[in-house]
């Protein structure tokens, strides 16, 4: 299925074949992640911050955790699906104790692990912890090859919800081994436990015909830094192996382009819309890593977007993708519920890469995009929370988008309506109409096209 | 003066060399822009926007430019020192009328030029409008080449203060005869217009030594986009070619890295902080594109900060420079008054060029960065507000500065104090300590280390 599709019905074409696939994938048999995965991380933001003493609000402390517990329950994080809270790299002391066993840091952690789950589970929350499956996590601290049966009945004697098992320090013959055997010893506990493989970051793409029967969720790529740079080459890479992913994907077994980063420093308003716009259509993980105590307003109101969230977890859990990049506009679609008689309500996304001017108008048809439903679509659009009426397939349409922005648009399928032989044409407006893109001596070749694009 | 130094003693230096070169410089003989140009600008955020019926809002129109001076005046913009409203290209008819002259176009300009300068002048403003010395403008409309003198003219005609000549569709030599040229028709009309040359843009470096002469303020660099990375590109080029340019600047003659694109799509609020920030160390003409009708409250905070404005418009008109790059961190300094017996105040920005987990402790001294006044300075945070007290040049500071952020500290001299042996060293302090940055498989290399850096 070709990024190149010139016509809509290929649209159509490509979603049908790819998802024909899925009932053939056997996912992980723990009953877990029906719905991808959400909560709070620390690693984006904290990283292996250790100094508490010089950063007390920042180190990786049961303070910080228990801190992040109360917010995530009283700022309304936990209500919107935001429900477990996840100790990433850097909690433990540098060497087991005389058993074998993990024990956290001593001074980060005086009340221990099992307490802080308890606290965690107190608040209605899940309880997540990290691991790395070579001799050493990535920052160097007791690594579990060797170990994999001790630390996985330790996790469950804590009471723990979820596993991120980390890759550094390993062979690809260890992973090959070590991600499935862990799954099997996380199961034989007894204790349901999410289980996230970081097992492709490290790997070629032929582990992906075996991450779904061992994994609930996998990160695909690097990790995401605090950049709009960032959250665009992990698009780009989803794009590109779009149709590994696709195919991966389903309830129970997601992939991971990693952490939300809104509310954190290096993202505007409309990237960080963009984030969790893409995220949603991806059905990604929205793992939060921010500072829930000091975060814009506007920010707080992305991530608690009801109606985003609600694509990103629909029921079907089939992961969408780029339809189609024309000029600096790039489509994006996920099949969502409701849907009725092989017809489905959808997701849209309309990213804008552009870097400069104002918003990019763009005009087009349901059908244009492969919404051909008879009985149209009731359309709302996702940010603004505006209802914008019934729409059938050939019915005008437009949308504005910022530059490094999204307009984000969900199509309900609307039984019933008989839709009307019209003629139109997806057109890409940019406001700026003149002849091209100012010359000057040393300027770099603009990212973008300033041309009218029809197709 | 290397980028490179090791001491202390070696900034000091490099400044006071530098300097001595100034009183060599001939200005452009008008009196204007003593202090760099304030004002609003329309290119960056509308482009050659023509299309009136579809944008309304976001065309380049008297509507625009009237509306756009309302705001300036009521939002505090003329008060705080944006003085000048500029339109950019597309202004113009197609075509010159019978006699040669320019003409604005008829639809979107209806009430002419000299009405809409009328207007500008009738709120307290300044009136600036575009012209490009090739045979035609950049966007395509009529080039002021073999027009010098009419042109220049029909500006003072119109009332206009301020004159921005762009340099498309001409060679070298064209240009080196034009911006000269034009620079003297301006001066014979009688009429006072401030003149932005775009000359060193499309030029070699070896044009500086006539700026001064000729023009006012000059585009040294590419356009600015609305993104971090534009704004990084802009800072970097500046920090390459820093001892041309500030050679090159002060009162009446100044650099300019381009328009103010806080209150767009593409920065975020801590981005937006560092363009500031950066722009008045560099004595930067302070010209914004945006939007001053929609713009979040902090972008305006921004954009108002007296203290902020008041280092970019220090009488001494001193450029200030990169002086040290040490890991991800980069110190700016800027000489400002008052100044006492060869001793000058300071402006300070240090620039945190990470791009992810929380802020970057920075401790240090006023002598570490050649502060050795021997009375001390008054220090103040000029983002926070915050008077942060009396500092002899060996007393211990810090500062807490966000990824793809900055803070700024002016350093006023403070006369009459005697200051301390004390032995200190400046560090730079990563919240997180671990051994290194996470090693997955396919990951780009960090553009930052996480070492911590003495020296």
């Amino acid at each position: 299925c070709s990024m190149e599709m010139e016509l809509p019905a290929a649209v159509v074409i490509c979603f049908s074949v790819l998802h024909l696939t899925l009932p053939g994938v056997r996912a992980l048999d723990n009953g877990l992640a029906l719905t991808p995965p959400m909560g709070w991380l620390t690693w984006e933001r904290y990283r292996c911050t250790t100094n508490c003493r010089d950063f007390p609000d920042d180190c990786i402390s049961e303070k910080l955790m228990k801190t992040t517990a109360d917010l995530l329950k009283s700022g309304g994080y936990l209500e919107a699906g935001y429900d477990t809270i996840i100790i990433d790299d850097c909690w433990s002391e540098k060497k087991r104790d005389p058993s074998g066993r993990l024990v956290p840091d001593k001074s980060r952690f005086p009340s221990g692990i099992k307490s802080l789950s308890n606290y965690v589970h107190g608040k209605g929350l899940k309880f997540g912890i990290y691991a790395n499956f070579g001799n050493y996590t990535c920052a160097g601290y007791p690594g579990t090859m060797n170990y994999q049966k001790l630390d996985a009945t330790t996790f469950a004697e804590w009471d723990v919800d979820y596993v991120k098992l980390d890759g550094c320090y390993s062979t690809e013959a260890d992973r090959d081994e070590g991600y499935p055997s862990f799954s099997k010893h996380l199961n034989n506990t007894g204790r349901l436990m999410v289980y996230s493989c970081s097992w492709p970051a490290y790997a070629s793409h032929s582990v992906y015909d075996k991450l779904p029967t061992y994994c609930n969720l996998w990160r695909n790529y690097a990790d995401i830094e605090d950049s709009w740079n960032s959250v665009l080459d992990i698009i780009d890479h989803f794009n590109k192996y779009s149709r590994i992913y696709t195919g991966a994907a389903g309830p129970g077994h997601w992939n991971d382009p990693d952490m939300l980063i809104i509310g954190n420093f290096g993202l505007s308003e409309e990237q960080s819309k963009a984030q969790m716009a893409i995220w949603s259509i991806f059905a990604a993980p929205l793992i939060m890593s921010n500072d829930l105590r000091n975060m814009p307003s506007w920010a707080a109101d992305i991530l608690l977007n009801k109606d985003i969230i609600a694509v990103d977890q629909d029921p079907l859990g089939i992961m969408g993708e780029l339809v189609k990049q024309t000029g600096h506009i790039d489509i994006y679609l996920r099949k969502i519920s409701p849907h009725s008689q092989g017809q489905y309500s959808y997701a849209c996304v309309f990213l804008n890469r552009a870097v400069g001017g104002a918003k990019t108008r763009i005009k087009f048809t349901p059908s244009q995009l492969g919404l051909t439903a008879d009985g149209g679509y009731i359309v709302k659009d996702l940010f603004t929370g505006e209802s914008l009426g019934h729409y059938s397939p050939t019915d005008s349409m437009k949308a504005d988008v910022a530059p490094s922005g999204v307009v984000m648009y969900r199509f309900n399928i609307a039984i019933g309506y008989h839709s009307q032989n019209e003629i139109s044409v997806i057109t890409v407006q940019n406001f700026d109409e003149s002849s091209g893109y100012k010359a000057i001596t040393n300027k770099k070749k603009p990212s973008w096209s300033w041309k009218t694009v029809l197709y």
